[in-house]
């Protein structure tokens, strides 16, 4: 049933350094209704993820930054509550960039219908974006091969904990980053990391050396700064550095210098670093959801979720993800 | 015929910053006799390149380091002057690293024989490592599609020029960056490049947006550095970097910092930088020299050369490349 009332989270200033509850202010507005070819989806899930903070810088990413005054951007999982559209119906589970709101009017064409038969949150981890982009980054920007290693960075964040048990069921060996010992812990105890080191407490390059005896071939890389720097020293030749996201510079006032050795380990290893967009790949995307879905229920790929109940929270779980407070995908449950 | 004595350039000291003559020995020994399965090869012509400089600093790069009291490793072309292998005959001309010498010994698996078809300067240039590096880098890292945007570093080097005339051949719009304006109008007038930037005089950034109003979809980079840091704001999402050299930084004595923009723009704009050593790519050598061949019979690839007359000269050419001073392929006639 449709509430009265709708909840938007407005972006009320543009943060300078880390983001926080302070750069957001609640609206409450009627619930809009759907014009001709448009639907209108009540939120269930909402994914919050690193590029919700990059949207909110004024430079343009792969998508126009959020205005001061919009709704917050934000991808999220939904349920079809009225429909004039021909090829949409009530009660389809939907998902699209519904925005950090309790009811969205979103034209069908940007809505995506997605399949009821698995968990919501699953839809929105493992099986989605996230997922997804572990799975693409690793196997067609990575190209692993059985026996090489592969550093993950962000290891207990959502894409990174699937791309390195990802890494795992392709035969490599695997090693990720995380902060603190718990992290690390759930990475090799749960999650079959081969190792884990504390970005936090270790001589990066140190740790890397011990825990990459035979050097890096991949480096799927979610953070850039200190652990890039230590890993770019450490690839092997013909190595490929996935370049996946950008963690350690979202909250950065102004960027920073790059790491040293680009260009020149790039020419002397033959390295390449690849940038890449999910949805370039979408084409095998069912191909690509069946054989997640097929590891999870085989039990080889683990879909950690973190969820937050409302949406009242969602500023605040944002900002707990940059302090690196969730473990796995990280989702504000709306309805 | 066999001269008596053997003149060899010592590498005498490894320079901390910019290479020079007093960095060399010269020293006459007698010319050494081949053993079983070995030559005995008179150098003819001596490349020099930027990667002779890279060959002289401690660190390994896809070969060992130069050792102080070393013959100055470098690639030549030669002619057999005494075989004690079954497969090569006197007279052969053949190449391979025979150093800064005028005769080496070399095992008969360490050279290789070359068409003598050709004029022995092309073999050493357009048809040699240099053609081919500009023509793998530019073609399979590169990959370019007619009326993308093209941008050279170095572009009046050796292989600079080649690789901006092969992507004037493959259809795209070709910019390229040399120092000082008589470079730059060479690159216009003769080699058919459609813009060139002195790197020297001009706000890299606003000449670069200039020059390449489309932006640049495919860079390929011989220096890194300022042209390198430009370039990155100005590429195209799916651009490409080709990283085939980092010529600003050879003679640094300790590595600068990285472009800013690494790993942020590459994650952003899906682009991909990417090494790579043209022995890779070997197996298509012969169709790769036959296409080369034919562009420069056909006169839509200029093959410059800069000829320095006498080994006695080789240590201030290699100074003179680092100081701008070549155009084309740089090379020292030995005999």
């Amino acid at each position: 049933m449709t509430g009265s009332i709708n909840r938007q989270w407005i972006l009320a200033a543009r943060p300078a350094g880390m983001v926080g509850p302070e750069h957001f202010t609640l609206r409450e507005k009627p619930v809009p209704a759907p014009g001709q070819g448009e639907v209108l989806v009540r939120t269930r899930l909402l994914s919050l993820d690193p590029a919700n903070r990059a949207w909110m810088s004024p430079a343009p990413t792969y998508r126009a930054p959020v205005m001061p005054g919009d709704v917050m951007h934000g991808f999220a999982l939904g349920e079809v509550v009225q429909s004039n559209a021909p090829d949409v119906s009530v009660g389809d589970l939907v998902e699209g960039m519904l925005g950090w709101q309790d009811y969205a009017v979103m034209k069908a064409t940007e809505v995506a219908r997605r399949d009821a038969r698995y968990r919501p949150e699953a839809l929105m981890g493992v099986l989605g974006i996230t997922g997804l982009t572990a799975y693409y980054g690793l196997r067609e920007v990575g190209r692993p091969k059985p026996g090489e290693t592969v550093l993950v960075s962000a290891a207990a964040g959502a894409v990174g904990s699937f791309a390195g048990q990802i890494a795992k069921i392709e035969g490599c060996r695997v090693v990720g980053t995380a902060g603190g010992p718990e992290k690390c812990a759930w990475l090799t105890q749960e999650l079959g990391f081969d190792a884990a080191i504390d970005y936090k407490s270790a001589d990066l390059r140190a740790a890397l050396k011990d825990a990459c005896p035979r050097g890096i071939d991949i480096y799927f890389d979610n953070t850039g700064g200190a652990v890039l720097q230590a890993a770019l020293f450490q690839m092997n030749t013909g190595g490929r550095i996935v370049c996946c996201g950008n963690l350690s510079q979202y909250n950065a006032e102004k960027p920073g210098p790059g790491p040293m050795g680009v260009p020149g380990l790039l020419v002397v290893k033959r390295l390449r670093m690849e940038g890449f967009i999910v949805m370039d790949y979408f084409a095998t995307r069912p191909q690509a959801e069946a054989t997640l879905a097929k590891w999870v229920e085989e039990g080889r790929l683990k879909a950690q979720e973190d969820i937050v109940e409302g949406l009242e929270n969602a500023p605040a779980a944002l900002a707990g993800m940059f302090a690196g407070r969730n473990r796995g995908k990280l989702l504000v449950r709306v309805a």
